[in-house]
């Protein structure tokens, strides 16, 4: 009999980190945006030096919140504080497992009195629309999810187009669309302007201290909205983002967009568990790397590890909030920046070029993640393991090889760590797999968002030991 | 005023090689089709091992040519001889200009009495055409263009799909979808079978000498044979390749699918310039490489030049041929693939990890081209143009990078000689070239289709005086 939900599907498994490391669900696209428009690399320099066009009406799920309870439902499922929430303010929403764990994150609009939106993937929509059908809230929730990975010519449709045009040149781009000055708000606080005569809602948004917006509107207008903002733009040399660049921007600012989420365990998640469809991403997503462990707890996350401490908020319950009150947070590891060492990585790349010799795996460019979620081991010099690196790639504007990963808290920046990179034995039976040999790549301890620092200890690398 | 045709825009540019090397369309795309099912390595690795689904529904012009007149203007514009054109063949129809050059090339099906189909890129499309409308033929031509390059969620409709079902395995998979065997007809040979109920017609095809089988149809049923085909092929290990791996296929199989159709000069097709829109494939497409002469011929080729020198048939007249008779084919350059020293493109690769210096071109994986044509200097040790590379990239079986190219008739296989990869000056002004520096990679000369050679003189490299 064939599974009727998660709960199911694990059951069948029986090992969930084998399950999920040999998914056949392919790569984590980023769809329907055109892979390039110029090319990646002038792309990335472009969110550095001019102005670009960011399109991301494709690939997060969207979930319409209304009703009376609706913030109810946000409080109790959130890590984040509502106690200032007003219409045309957006969060970054965190949920978590009664264990503490995060379930993911997404980006959360008041739109109006009693309305939000949630735009991300779709673990915390899930969290979200579960607890809002059963937990007996009086809400109603719409959900449009995100656009088929390969569309292969058939028609997409989404209800609302969602751009940002970012980098420094934006604002005056953003102006000369509007036709007047437009009020730089505060970070995540939301507007109006004006373009091609619609007026389009605006989340203010920044990269690197420049100030940006987020816009959206209904989906009919994507094409005129997006010809205006691209023509604007032109002569700030802004360009469109296509999708093989898109997703590596994060390798500079420093979000994590890939946790696996906290709840494949637990008897208090059967429900939740029971819930989700056996087709659901929980089901079919693909973790990938070097890290492998029995306990599929070893891949869950607390909000401090994800940089999202400063969000945990104990001025109201929240599922979790008993876990996360016992977790000392000194204790938990911390969001860094891996800098890869160019002979490693050099390593890696040119290792397709022996024909007598298998290759290591395949780091494509900019983005080298081979699964939905990405777990690579991080060690030390004693090879014991002190951290996960989470979301690896490229960016020309560094000319680097950069990580976003958690380490333990007490490695400093500037030491030299290594990064396993490869699955063992050959790799997985992921489709985006091909046999490979492991690799341990130097890596140095770098802030997030990027920049440069010099290892603190050249010679030797960083021994756990030290710490102690 | 915006120029009406490509004479006018020829004229307004002033300089072709400028123009077509400065083109602002971008890359030269395999639309529509997803970029990897699976992954590009395992992709390619399948056609050599395994089994294959090629799509190629989307990316080429096909031309449905109909009418008592349709093998004569086939027979005044073909090098090919048509004394042996029966229905349920097919033919690679190669076109000239009245100079001798070399206009296209694309696949001529004789699907009934009187009825062809051409299906390639644009130039020959747009040849036959032409001929078709200015010359005076009973014939009624329905052209059914490319699909779009970037679709963005839109529908894209096409009259027919076309598949190959390509591989070591592939037969097996044909008979298994047949129901019962099948014959395996002459290469180029047009037959029918059976999928999902279906009839569909086969042309018989094939890859380093395995039987495989090349099917064409109505596109509504585009989704029930794709599925039947990869159901029935996935015992066999049968994978689809994606727009990533497709394109690299020639470079073990070493066809030249973007020569520039040489109809930019000369006064006797003045007409056909004015009669091509500004918007064709001809006013738009990018030449992209080393290779910089004022003078466009000197990108144009011969059928010789393009391993066409076994179809030139003075059995009948044609466009052309009166140039043809008087070149002497032992005088023009022949058709090799290079293979790529792994130092060296390892130079290349690794050349963007360098945070202090301009990085090479970028070679991307697997295609490395970056225009619609290309046209990279292929110098002996003297520094001597000797040739030029054509279609470049990454081939996971032979663990090598391989260009096709044309190369003098006297430099033997197993020479080496170099390839300068990237533009002169930073780079021209395509929207696919990234600022950067040239670098000489060598290569040794090696047999289409590729195999491994050893080369001749491993430590100079080949001067030109030594052939003299």
């Amino acid at each position: 009999m064939s599974p009727k939900n998660l709960q199911d599907v694990l059951d069948a498994a029986g090992n969930t980190v084998e399950l999920l490391r040999n998914s056949q669900l392919g790569a984590y696209v980023y769809p329907v945006v055109a892979p390039e428009f110029s090319n990646w690399r002038s792309e990335q320099r472009a969110w550095r030096e001019s102005a670009v066009l960011y399109d991301q009406t494709h690939h997060m799920d969207n979930l319409f919140i209304k009703g009376p309870d609706a913030l109810k439902l946000i409080s109790d499922t959130a890590i984040n504080s509502v106690v200032s929430f007003p219409v045309n303010r957006a969060k970054q929403y965190v949920p978590t497992t009664p264990a503490g764990h995060v379930i993911g994150d997404g980006i959360l609009f008041h739109e109006a009195q009693d309305e939000y939106v949630y735009v991300g993937r779709a673990p915390a929509a899930n969290w979200l629309l579960f607890q809002a059908e059963t937990g007996g809230y009086d809400v109603q929730i719409e959900v449009d999810r995100r656009s088929p990975s390969r569309p292969m010519g058939k028609p997409v449709q989404r209800k609302y187009w969602r751009f940002q045009i970012q980098g420094p040149q934006a604002w005056n781009i953003i102006e000369k669309l509007n036709g007047e000055p437009l009020e730089q708000q505060r970070f995540f606080t939301m507007g109006t302007m004006s373009i091609a005569g619609q007026q389009v809602r605006t989340l203010r948004h920044g990269m690197a201290g420049a100030p940006g917006l987020e816009i959206w509107g209904p989906y009919d207008s994507y094409d005129v909205i997006r010809e205006a903002v691209l023509n604007a733009g032109a002569e700030f040399g802004m360009v469109p983002v296509g999708a093989r660049a898109y997703p590596s921007n994060t390798l500079e600012s420093g979000w994590i967009p890939s946790p696996l989420p906290g709840i494949y365990t637990g008897e208090e998640l059967r429900g939740y568990r029971e819930w989700l469809g056996a087709d659901s991403y929980e089901a079919l997503n693909a973790v990938a790397g070097s890290f492998v462990s029995p306990n599929i707890e070893d891949y869950y996350h607390t909000p401090w590890e994800l940089g999202y401490g400063s969000f945990v908020k104990f001025d109201h319950d929240f599922i979790g909030r008993e876990a996360l009150e016992k977790i000392d947070p000194a204790t938990q590891r911390k969001k860094v920046t891996l800098a890869w060492n160019a002979e490693d990585l050099g390593a890696i790349l040119t290792s397709m070029l022996d024909p007598d010799a298998l290759p290591y795996k395949y780091f494509d460019l900019p983005l080298a993640n081979y699964g939905s979620s990405n777990y690579d081991r991080v060690i030390d010099a004693d090879g014991k393991t002190v951290g996960l690196s989470m979301f690896t790639g490229y960016s020309s504007n560094e000319r680097r090889g950069l990580s976003l990963a958690v380490v333990d808290p007490d490695v400093p920046e500037g030491t030299e760590l290594r990064v396993v990179w490869g699955e063992p034995d050959g790799g997985t039976k992921k489709t985006t797999v091909e046999e490979h040999r492991q690799f341990e790549a130097r890596v140095v301890v770098s802030p997030v968002p990027y920049s440069n620092v010099a290892r603190a200890d050249y010679q030797g690398g960083w021994r756990t030991s030290y710490g102690k």
